[in-house]
């Protein structure tokens, strides 16, 4: 299905060469002021040709609402947008109209629907991923109020990776340089590899570390939909990626439960941890400390070579390089895991009000 | 909520220390043999007191199913059963009441209800594994009609780890020994590091790998619901879970799409792929090879050492060793991943039947 | 699907003629204090042998709660219950094995699942109502403490019918009689009707009432989910329903707009209708003003008397008169309305938290 | 919620006088041709000005579809569609803005989200449903591969029904005349009785019947989500729709059951029923037979005289009487009814797939 969320909830459609790309974002409390601007400044971080190591594409990504909003405040009913596609060069893509690309959702679109959109890749197209971003936005104007803070940078690319924690970088710094990593020296030699791999017709991966700030106590439920499994969800959700892990991750199974549990301590008048293994959440509820979690992404699979595979009717040809793509996903993959982040975190502070009358 | 799937529903109830465990599966396809000894031998590969190295807590943990079922065929009512819980301490917990426990669900459960059942975790428990087991053991009933197979091995304990590709073992032979892992060598070592851990009074934690192999092509819906972020979703539910990748997950960040790309071939008069590092995965749906991932388990927090912590009132306490517990929570774990797996791919099964008339 | 509600869900599972009758609770509000004899006496009401004027069957329907229950108060956690069967006259039903019983579920079952429970009706049985009102029952324990008040009646059996308007009845007096009709001498009338009725091994139908009192204003979502849609579709899944009305119903189909406009004026410092022809939902949402609907039961399927039908073969077959019946529904209907109404006003509420931060 | 339906599923967004009515069409199955003149028939079917007995209003309705459509075939994404709003008159509203109309949703609006956009109705405007009739349509076009036909009618207007059985009537000439009646007399007296209505500023209820015809046997689960319970809830869900019946209804209950039983029998090698008083539905499964309902609307609200009402500070005003409206709105609820009976349809083919492998 395309919903997304329980209370707050994305409807989204769109294909990457159709009309446009759009959704329906449900259970938007009332009372909320839209800022245009700021929305719009979310669209902005994710769109292409925003710099060198991205797409040159250009487009415009100019989102349109079309209800729930009155007099510059949401209405509780259901906002419906849309951002109309231009710039396309469908033709581009006609040579794979009868042909799968490698890796891509080519050959399980045609299985599994017996018909599909080539162009761009149609409704596999990661141009879907700006509906997310204007559901984030309108969720982030939410959380603003309630003062949760939401912040995603990359912090590695390929074989380069940060080798300090969360806490020792200034994360209002992620916007100064075009990869989003806060460590100035680190971003430097991410972004000199991505000129490298791009000059080669080649893309590289990376991993997207998000922070949730000033979260309050008790969102999440604990069995099914604990917080951490319905953040993995959505981040697993987006385009290209590969893994999740939160609070010690993949690391901590070496250690033993002496060395990663987390001693409740007073702080500030309030109970917090001395350490925070946890991730910030515990028995999939979160614990007033901060949530972080690592999301890996591969390599996308467009690559500027030549590349043998095979055809409709099963016979192998080569498909030729074409189009224009992206060496690296992360720098616009940030808004992307920020905004299903923000989602996830609106939609369960929502659903904690019904815990009790 | 407590339920998880779409079509194929488990809906969960139960506390540790309660009457018991047990659920309503809901969407069991109509006409499907119920083998009880198959559905019992699953829930005994996760019950306590199973081998040295786990929990000597005695449970028959025998399930008793109410509804859905007639003269052992599937009726497609929904089936309900019950795990009456027996030889419990609860006294061993007396202490908890007023406590909270490191890195464990007491203080989070406690300000989000206002309420809790402190008895060995409550609903908490990993015990509430049980009825996911149920589930997962009639979906794999009817998987097995569908020639599915969903096998998960222990693959990491501590820092042991299996150094060679899960094809290169046989995956035949992981009930052999009692950490479930398919290489006898290393099976070894881990059980010698459970030993010695637990023989600390302490815990560690591991890594499961689970591979679904004979998949048809076309499950999974390609935005939200891709098939790996479903999986992601139901492992990262699992107690003691905190992290999840697939294919090349992780470690693939690293290279070049050129290396990572898996080239369409034709097999046996099919179209399959020279290499998977996909992990059987393009696109969100099922391209027909290997589906396979990894779950990383936490060592689990509750130690048998005294224990500073905070009571209800904040202040000090010490916690005294106490009760029985699993040095290591991988080798029951194992029938867990599974059965998770299981639900989500006959859920996913189900669905696809929507998609023409 | 055999789940019901959004926020407060109630899952149900049971046959007639299996173990027992169950479900599970989910959403139920934490901390509320669970009376146990309130709830039991709720399933008095539907029970049967409990007057002359139903069937005469012998039941305890004993419910046995499972989980989710804490020192009497509710934990927020699921709330598993089981009621078991007794008193089965299975072989009763032997000859219904092969055989459709008319304006009864045993064809349709058959061909839509290939495979019924045909003892009892199985899973079609009205037995399955317990489970109902057992969630019911649970959440007028909720409902109490936000002072709602649902009370249903009998206002129709057969041609006999209330002609006076639900405000002109003491509705604390229902259950003074049988029929469970505040009408003293209507009542009388009506059972001497269902006694002449059962006498001749037939069956009759008729409407009961049901009125919401002391309503919040703003519960309802307004366009799919009107309030009165829920109701609706509440009842319409209760067993012999055949429609449902609320407000000015069909009658008010032949008045103009002018005359059955409800004008606004302030009552008690609050705003408020002169007339309440809205039946206390406008625009799909409550005015606080008393909601109250009717709701039609068939004369039920089940009549002593030999009846010719056709059996699994399509052969003519003699069905003979057998078994323990209602002559008529409406008296043990009364709780059952009563039930879905009080699951659809409490998930109602609690949805209507999420409407604003 | 704004979305309608489990797996043909429609997120409808739009207020009557902002940008635009629209939505989103998920799981609509692949392949299927989309025939767009056929598409805006059913929505000139409801537009406003398309005959002397609806409303004046000039709007044309065009429908743009956004994505979900390849090369004139749906390919199983999602269908997003919007009707831009035109020839809005919003200052006629201009009064209403501080003012709370009788029997509008106006009041329960402004005290459910404490925010309402006063233009029309806003999304309380039966213009949302446009979305509906989308939606329908395209629900038609597969029901149409399926062979399955939806009819709906004007049974009567004020107090001029019909006397006859829909079987007397030939439902292929619903659309010859403007109050959609298959019975020409009776036509003539609705129309005549309309215009009197309107001619005196104000409006009449009256009740449309709806009839499916050539169902297939088994839609419907049988529980909480009868396929009558599914068609009620729809049903009650449309604008101004005060009640529903199905089969005998409300009339059926004053018979014996030995009167109302259906008689199974063999008809052209099939099983079928001597009458059909369950309307095609046993045990809220269908039985292969007509399914038949019929719908109560009440009179509109908007009348054209001086209205004493309130304002939101609780003062007494006069509503000059302003603006365009319905006298009746049966002949434009007839395609609504028809497209929710649709969705609602479709919805169960495609579930009733998933009850066996």
């Amino acid at each position: 299905m395309n919903t997304f969320g329980t209370i707050f909830r994305l409807t989204s459609f769109g294909e990457s060469h159709g009309r446009g790309i759009g959704g329906v974002i449900d259970g938007m409390p009332a009372g909320i002021k839209i800022e245009y601007d700021f929305i719009q400044n979310e669209l902005n971080r994710r769109r292409p040709g925003q710099s060198s190591i991205v797409t040159p594409r250009k487009e415009n990504d100019k989102v349109e609402f079309l209800s729930g909003v009155y007099e510059g405040y949401s209405t509780g009913a259901p906002i419906g947008f849309v951002i109309y596609n231009e710039n396309q060069h469908s033709s581009d893509y006609n040579n794979l109209k009868e042909t799968f690309r490698p890796s891509h959702a080519d050959y399980t679109y045609t299985q599994k629907y017996g018909i599909r959109d080539h162009r761009g890749g149609g409704r596999s197209s990661a141009r879907e991923t700006i509906a997310r971003c204007v559901a984030g936005a309108l969720a982030k104007l939410v959380l603003k109020e309630l003062s949760i803070d939401i912040k995603a940078f990359t912090s590695q690319v390929g074989n380069i990776s940060l080798s300090k924690d969360y806490r020792q970088y200034d994360l209002s710094r992620i916007e100064e340089n075009i990869v989003r990593c806060p460590d100035e020296k680190k971003a430097a030699k991410m972004i000199a590899l991505i000129d490298e791999v791009r000059a080669a017709g080649d893309t590289i991966g990376g991993v997207i570390t998000c922070v949730i700030q000033n979260m309050p106590v008790g969102l999440g439920d604990p069995v099914f939909n604990k917080l951490h499994a319905e953040l993995g969800g959505a981040m697993l959700g987006i385009n290209a990626v590969k893994g999740f892990e939160y609070g010690m991750g993949f690391d901590g199974v070496q250690y033993r439960g002496s060395q990663m549990n987390d001693v409740f301590v007073q702080k500030d008048g309030r109970v917090s941890t001395l350490t925070n293994n946890s991730g910030g959440i515990q028995g999939g509820i979160s614990n007033g400390e901060d949530i972080y979690f690592r999301v890996a992404f591969k390599p996308v699979a467009t690559i500027l070579r030549d590349i043998q595979t095979l055809d409709k009717s099963g016979a192998e040809v080569i498909l030729k390089a074409k189009g224009r793509h992206d060496p690296c996903v992360l720098p616009r993959a940030v808004p992307i895991v920020e905004a299903m982040a923000a989602i996830v975190i609106l939609d369960h502070y929502l659903l904690n009000k019904t815990k009790h009358i």
